[in-house]
């Protein structure tokens, strides 16, 4: 996965449990990507302050995520969520029938893993 | 929902936000249902250190919920999956053409809301 795009997704899910104050930085640096200079001049914060902050909050997704792995489980569940879209979009009269096995083998498979 | 299954379910999806100390007073006292006074003389602390360590984490796990509400989300998706499986169950040859148009919003929707 690119890292931008995993980034934003630990954030996503994760970002609540950040103060305010780690929001406000690793939004502007990561994800809307404003320089280290800019936001620390905006906050009235030093350059150093505005890396370690970043690096911190991603040590703490990390760190939420090796926990709680939230982000694993959203794509597990988006990637089947899709395969049962795809089969069932697929069915016809004739694999009706096995359309409905897989379709149940797949819900399955999400009810044990939630 | 029944306050039992709401704080089993707190606990499966935040447990491991906790510490082992919290995760042990937690398990013990609301999940295995021993005594305060139990937990209290196994771990050699207070029974009034028992109970505060159990307020305190039904207040952690309920922050969490509040700020994550996986509990929350973790039921909406089941609702949903097993309204796709039954709808698909239910399929014939003469509502597959519903049928696939129920699961594509049911499935949508999903998507959406992850």
């Amino acid at each position: 996965m690119e890292a931008f795009v995993e980034k934003a997704l630990l954030y996503d899910f994760y970002g609540e449990l950040l103060t305010e104050h780690q929001r406000e930085i690793y939004e502007d640096v990561v994800l809307n990507d404003y320089s280290i200079s800019e936001v620390a001049a905006e906050l009235g914060i030093s350059r150093q302050g505005v890396h370690d902050q970043v690096k911190r909050v991603d040590k703490l997704l990390a760190g939420y995520e090796e926990r709680l792995m939230l982000v694993k489980r959203f794509l597990d569940l988006k990637a089947k969520v899709g395969r049962i879209r795809e089969t069932v979009s697929g069915c016809t009269a004739d694999n009706l029938e096995e359309v409905k096995k897989t379709v149940a083998e797949i819900s399955d498979s999400i009810m044990e893993e939630l």
